[in-house]
């Protein structure tokens, strides 16, 4: 159950080699150590290992009698309750971890870590585990740290907005708390119900709303992380300004756990809009879309806070497997404008004189205004449970990609023409004005052929546009051997100096978010 | 002129021991290892460092007749023309640089650098040289690396807004020529006509847009860095979204030059608004000050892009030593608010509807509107041209301090009550939106004994709120010291650990941001 002992000379011979499984050569995939990437379904349930019982039951009981001594009730080695601990959301990745461990405390995650670190255990941190790229989840039999009991509001300061809490707080839970208090979350996903804060800043998550209030890296404001060996590092300011030294909680935020473990989060809050209004619209083509993108940030401006779109194929399968009802007439696309503003009147007449321009200029065919809670929930909907509807179509193949925003919809295209009729379903939605695409392909099942025709496709497509291969996914497990595609060898490679001196002996997340080459 | 060789066993003795000349044990500052630190103004002049020449001078020549080649006609060694680029704009610290490089292109930079970590030559980058730290000069005869020339832009994509420019980019040029094409930068400050876009990125800076469009940590999406030993590392992504792998740009935000030196930026740019207001308002207490941010952020929501104060001491310094009259009549404080919208008679309206409540439940005494640009640039100018003020009240101490923003102005009014008639005049202006405080205290003459008594205090007064001892200034040389006030030692061992990794031999920009016994 050791981590292998290769730390003294480099601590990334354990992407390639170590787990807390010596085992793990006979698992697919960890031969794979040079580009171009193989795809990354062959590693659903084959990572998970086989060991010799005789020497994992020894170090598990070691591990849980301590574990049990500093977390009484809260050390999980049922596999009935540890089973969709080692599972992902999506089912394509399964780990076979044997305990699960829940502090309530950074001094208990410390313990944890420092415990760990010593004995060279990896340790897999999870949040809500609703992560799409297998980050999220065990690949072997990693130690679960889960952030689930560390769920208390520490302050909420009324005047700046500013909130701190623990990483386990559900996103949901903060943004109720915060709407009784007249302040909203700065982010906002489908996830919501399930993802946790800490989950969220690790993975940088973006969102509905980071048109409006920007990405993490800009409203989280301080951080309290665990690192690898078990010290403490507090950087949980609940300041706006601040710049005494460099800004160390920046690189925990999209880290996936690699580099610590984030224990506490403040941030900060922007008001809640006194009025609301979505607008649910169509359109013949994505270059009438663009176009209605341009006329709604220069005439709606400081009020718009989502612009989002979905294709035909979304709305068949929302329709189809979901019962939803389109709420316009059918078109080629649909488009979710948000305004969120502090005067009813004024967004109002915002709206009004946009939808009249936008409707006489026929960029839009046909359109539907909700002002009312449950009609504006509505309307999110049809955008929010496209990923819901994908699952009922098939297996998923998943594609979260960043573009100059004029190019987003031609990759759809290109696929669909590349694919022909190998594909069940090839669809597109997301966030226009991110310039982030959700491709998602769809197939009765899991088809190695139709994989080997998406893949390289798509990333190479993206990287000749100077596009992002993850958007705001991150990269886990399925996605790491394609950063190249995204970023440059010698970024890669400061990356890899960056985990070397935070967690020298490779614990933490291991065989997530960086490539398998590195050396 | 050779960085001392102890670069094999630890990079960070050269921050104690280390310059490109060997002799400055004999200058005052360098024996200072222990906190808590000494105050900053000690340094002012007596770093300037003395050299043999024989030493110095043959080494010159072989940098100069290497830089001549790479760098025809842009390798200054004139004295007179160094003189400016020795001293700091507030002329508290001097250099003595004999040497002045000015690249036009990465290459250039590249080069440069490779061949000074090859020979172990400190290099002090230098932008705008606009810095209130001394941050941007050198310390002893550190090469000088101007960026002056590169300067230009590189792509503006109209859809998204992002720029793409050279890090030698004039703020204020940059500005008019966003404009133009009906957008702005996403930050502002005094010194807009000097500073450039890297020195902002390289120092985080703040500004008078930052309650409105975030700090550069969210709107910078990237960066192209030379690193210590020469290497570029290409993070210059257009894109908004993009999780793969760990963002280190963000590294380089705030470093202040000691990780890297930045040669291009790519940001996010804001639309232009259709419509400004600034209101210059007087108040009789501070605690009504704040009701009146609150009440403002409540009415105005969305269009608020600025609330900035000055106490009536810097009125009296406006008045006094810039001939500028108060606009409203006498009181103890002032605010200046600026609305940016896309809609005159909406934003106008709102204006209206919470002047009129200010107004009625007395938390404002009296003030006045400006809506066209001659006017409005009065108004700012009243709250811009402070700084300038203050240098011609006498020796300035400043301290630009982040506190939680009901704290902001006790500091001030303790600070007062605590030097009693010791300091000439102790003034608090800043950005209320921040939680930031700008505490100026003057005397006709340097003056040890007045120095002494503003510190410790002001730093343990901030650690004692959890305040930052620079919210936008940065750490520079003057301030390295005092970062253990705002941060705790794990983390800036932590930083240690960054800068070894990245810079091993302590070339760029020594005895800055990082404190002297960092071991």
């Amino acid at each position: 159950m050791s981590v292998s002992a290769c730390f003294a000379t480099s601590a990334y011979c354990l992407f390639s080699h170590g787990s807390n499984s010596p085992e793990n050569s006979e698992a697919e995939g960890s031969s794979e150590t040079s580009m171009p990437p193989q795809h990354p379904h062959m590693y659903s349930q084959t990572f998970t290992c086989r060991r010799p019982q005789s020497i994992s039951r020894l170090r598990l009981r070691t591990v849980c009698g301590l574990h049990s001594k500093i977390l009484a009730g809260r050390t999980i080695t049922d596999p009935d309750l540890l089973e969709s601990s080692n599972v992902d959301w999506l089912k394509t990745v399964k780990g076979s971890s044997e305990v699960l461990l829940r502090p309530q405390t950074t001094e208990e995650v410390s313990q944890i870590l420092s415990y760990c670190n010593s004995r060279n255990l990896a340790v897999n941190p999870q949040g809500g585990n609703t992560g799409l790229v297998g980050g999220s989840v065990p690949v072997y039999d990693e130690i679960i740290l889960s952030t689930s009991l560390m769920n208390n509001i520490l302050t909420f300061d009324n005047i700046s907005g500013i909130l701190t809490c623990q990483a386990g707080c559900v996103l949901e839970n903060l943004s109720l708390y915060l709407e009784e208090r007249d302040y909203i979350m700065p982010l906002d996903l489908g996830a919501k119900g399930s993802c946790q804060i800490g989950g969220n800043v690790a993975t940088n998550a973006g969102g509905l709303r980071l048109l409006r209030y920007g990405s993490l890296h800009g409203t989280v404001l301080g951080l309290e992380v665990v690192l690898a060996d078990g010290r403490v590092l507090d950087c949980l300011a609940t300041l706006r300004k601040d710049n005494t030294g460099y800004d160390l909680k920046q690189l925990f935020i999209g880290s996936e756990g690699t580099l610590g473990v984030i224990t506490a989060v403040s941030i900060l809050c922007p008001r809640k809009p006194k009025s609301t209004n979505v607008v649910f619209l169509g359109c013949e083509t994505f270059e009438e879309l663009l176009k209605t993108f341009q006329l709604c940030r220069g005439m709606l401006g400081e009020i718009l806070s989502a612009f989002e779109f979905l294709d035909s194929e979304c709305m068949r399968l929302l329709n189809t497997h979901l019962k939803l009802p389109n709420p316009i007439t059918d078109c080629p696309f649909y488009i979710v404008i948000e305004t969120s503003g502090s005067d009813q009147d004024h967004d109002s007449q915002k709206l009004d004189n946009f939808l009249e321009k936008a409707m006489a200029s026929t960029l839009v065919t046909d359109g539907t205004v909700a002002t009312e809670q449950s009609k504006i929930k509505d309307l999110w909907s049809m955008r929010e449970r496209v990923t819901e509807a994908l699952t009922h179509d098939g297996f998923t193949y998943k594609y979260d990609i960043s573009l100059p925003v004029e190019r987003i919809y031609q990759l759809v295209t290109d696929m669909r023409q590349h694919l022909g009729d190998r594909a069940k379903s090839v669809v597109g939605y997301g966030h226009v004005g991110d310039g982030n695409l959700h491709l998602n392909i769809t197939s009765p099942a899991k088809d190695p052929a139709l994989l080997a025709a998406i893949e390289p496709f798509v990333y190479e497509w993206t990287a000749s546009c100077q596009g992002s291969i993850s958007a705001e996914h991150g990269l886990g497990l399925k996605k790491r051997n394609y950063i190249y595609y995204s970023k440059p060898s010698q970024a890669v490679a400061l990356m890899g100096n960056i985990k070397a001196m935070l967690d020298p002996k490779g614990i933490l997340n291991p065989y997530k978010t960086l490539p398998d080459d590195l050396k």
